[in-house]
């Protein structure tokens, strides 16, 4: 068990060169937010976009695009029932599940279009309908993000046990190609290769609903721009955190649309560290 | 009668439990806002997110449905013309009323799926369509919150005559299953139980629309997750009108969307307090 | 002539009376807005509630309800081509025209059901289209708010004269039944019984888009809660622009949702002066 | 040559003129926009309104007009698919092609109703289809501002000669009329009449989606009240990447809408600068 350090996130979280544009730090395709579930796709893409992906484009029920502008015109918006062939291929990273609900055509489309060298993030329903519909993940580098009962469904490990890390290895082993799991609760665990990461800062005050949809975002956010794709995981798991915590100085509950509103501000506070620790200059792998 | 005391709500709004999740804090499901009226829906909402509900659903017109979540992603949203069955088993508190029109049939699902478990909080049309076509309250934890108007003409107490504690008790004993009534006036009282309280704190500035759909979202929201339900209906009855108060050193109107934004900051300050007071820890009940 | 001074302001803003209700800060009406121009009736809205009116409907084009719920969930909202009687009669202040394109039905409509008693101020398209149909104002509380061009259009003065103050109350004699004008400029003029009053603040920072709608909808709010309609009128012109000149200090320009934004604390600090200069409670009358 | 200076664009940004009016600075028509790229054009007109237009049109697809007006209640909004005749005669300056997508007829409606004592800014998915379609420039002062991939495509460089200033200058002199070239990269430069401006500020917290969007608008709004064109465009492009360096204090990324938030502040403190150092009045020319 490896604890989820502030200098595990702060040693990804490097300066940016000073010639690259945003080609380099990746394109996110979101797919999610069914008629009723749209605020989940908000979340996502609002985090996505303040961890400085440098990309993304939003698949959802288009009775959705018009919140999504309204609160975020970076994105781009586009029908997730119609082919999504091309915006898998353009993608570097793709977020698939939050606020799917039951468009389990969606989500074997994606699964389908998605190759081994693309980041997979599949979180919530997504999560769920793979359960109940016995669906193998797809040939990529998948990161699970369910919650307890979500891994309770697809790992079946019994939300009792998900306490024991033996038991979620156990579960781990069976799944191809194996994923890197953020297994969500009030002790996020993550299990990357052969090691547990067990985060200790947060707390209650995170405890409302839509926290994991921006945490999915910061994921793929931080997948897109910051290489390999496990330490970047982790650093995003800390990172949602530590801003929750922050804030919770102030606030008897951290809404998720607050954390992603923090993002750029405590990034740059963790960049700044690195030059700190390193006058020489500590540019990110391209 | 009783002051409606700033420890009154201090000492319901403690630190939350360390391995709580957002199951610990109630579902909320949000019934109301017809074409017209969708902003008072949307003031529910928000009051009830930032109140610290753990999951918010808002059933409406759909056409609502882009202005909801263009304010807040965090909450889901629902058709409340459509089957309401399993929504309200869902649930932990029910908020019926604010903006509802006269959707009448809306409101009699709503009261045939309630069961007396639940708390449901009754609000604005609502009251008004209760009194016009002589319904009867169902079995459930039941809170009114008319103001004095729709106290007229569901109490059936005059105006003139709602200052008096008496009249109002005189009323209550006829209404069964007794509720808790919140008697929104410039001088509100809470009807509890055998005691009445008084409200002495907020002002003038708070005479503007919407001030009661926000109320009556925070009343929600405390409901979902402070217990027994009477402190937690007096404590959000204080605060609200403890932060418009703080609000209106700078503010000759306090805006109802104002005084949500600033729910979490002051619950914060509430929650400190009773740490300090108290060393051990005094954590809520389960 | 009159300079538009401070002090007429501060002597209209006064504390509200401590058992007030909302009821007693009036209704307020917006009518504007077609397909294309919705904003306006937006900006109408916003400065109406922030200035305090106690109740704000907005009449408009149904395509403008999401994005003004979006914005502001405090007001009302219908279709602007259904029968206004009803919301006529239950405004005390109605605002017209804002936006409203070439909307003749509405305008006509709203002039058919207003009555002597109440508060009309007219506004931007309404304004030209009287000119264009040779409308006559209804019976009502007039208040004419139009920009230069507006005014060569409708008062047949044209724009090189209207520096003139005679050339002005010229045109107004022939007016019935007689308005109080304010006629918009880089030097905003009011003409109110037999005073002009001349704007002295403000300043070329207020020279974009919207800025006239912001004003009506101070206009309108400010006349719904005080008394007499005069003074409400020029305390409401002096305010703009007295927020302007101190947003200006640091935004070159100084958008209208921006002035919007500032009303309640400005407000606020005017009533705080009356109470310092009158230690007497000086309570505004009902 | 030129570097592009802080002083260049103090020079440019002066104060305003006392009795000057919106119609002094200039009415922006913006064009672009399609079903799924509506954020574009939110970015155009917000960078353009915060800039300080004395009036700005969005012709986009209606399915954008709402999230437009849930931002920027300031502008007025129209179909693209209509006829523009009348929209692009009331323009000063019209923007086409942020998000435009492939909407040739759009493009080739505006080319043929502008004239030459326009501005025509061409930016994003036009510059795209004019490489396609073999379009020419129409007769007007043509600010073209594509990305290294657009220059490619319309100006025939290829991207790993664009760094050589003299392959653009073949490329430009084949085009006719001669535009201003404002070529975005990480070292943007601006190509206008015989020199060639490198911007030697801003950094690679810029790097990502809609950063283009804000600088077309900011463009647009800095051509539609300061004059001559050149200097104006110069000034723009200074003052986007000024102010994106600034916000990098406290931002790992800083996005396109938050650029167009500070646009008000920073022109502001330029203007002043205008006023230290020359106590004679320095108002710009009509």
């Amino acid at each position: 068990m490896i604890n989820l350090s502030h200098n595990l996130a702060a040693n990804i979280i490097t300066p940016r060169k000073k010639d690259s544009f945003k080609g380099n730090y990746g394109h996110v395709l979101i797919v999610g937010g069914n008629e009723n579930l749209g605020g989940a796709v908000i979340m996502n893409a609002q985090a996505a976009v303040q961890s400085g992906a440098g990309l993304v484009t939003v698949a959802t029920d288009m009775s959705n695009k018009t919140a999504i502008h309204a609160r975020l015109p970076e994105v781009m918006v586009m029908d997730f029932r119609q082919d999504l062939t091309k915006a898998v291929q353009k993608a570097d990273v793709v977020l698939i599940g939050s606020g799917l609900g039951e468009e389990l055509s969606v989500l074997q489309n994606v699964f389908a279009q998605i190759n081994a060298e693309q980041t997979l993030i599949i979180d919530g329903s997504a999560i769920t309908m793979m359960a109940e519909h016995n669906l193998s993940l797809p040939n990529a580098q998948v990161v699970l993000t369910p919650h307890q009962m979500e891994w309770q469904r697809f790992g079946e490990v019994p939300i009792a046990n998900q306490s024991m890390e033996d038991a979620n290895w156990e579960a781990l082993v069976n799944i191809k190609p194996e994923p890197i799991l953020v297994l969500k609760s009030s002790a996020t665990q993550v299990y990357l290769e052969d090691d547990m990461y067990q985060l200790s800062i947060g707390g209650p005050y995170q405890a409302t609903g839509g926290m994991g949809d921006t945490l999915a975002g910061m994921v793929a956010g931080f997948a897109a721009q910051f290489k390999p794709l496990g330490p970047a995981v982790l650093a995003a798991v800390y990172c949602h955190s530590a801003i929750a915590e922050e804030l919770s100085k102030k606030a008897y509950v951290t809404l998720p649309s607050k954390i992603a509103e923090a993002i750029p501000a405590f990034m740059q506070r963790l960049a700044e560290e690195t030059v700190a620790k390193d006058p020489v200059d500590t540019k990110q792998e391209e």
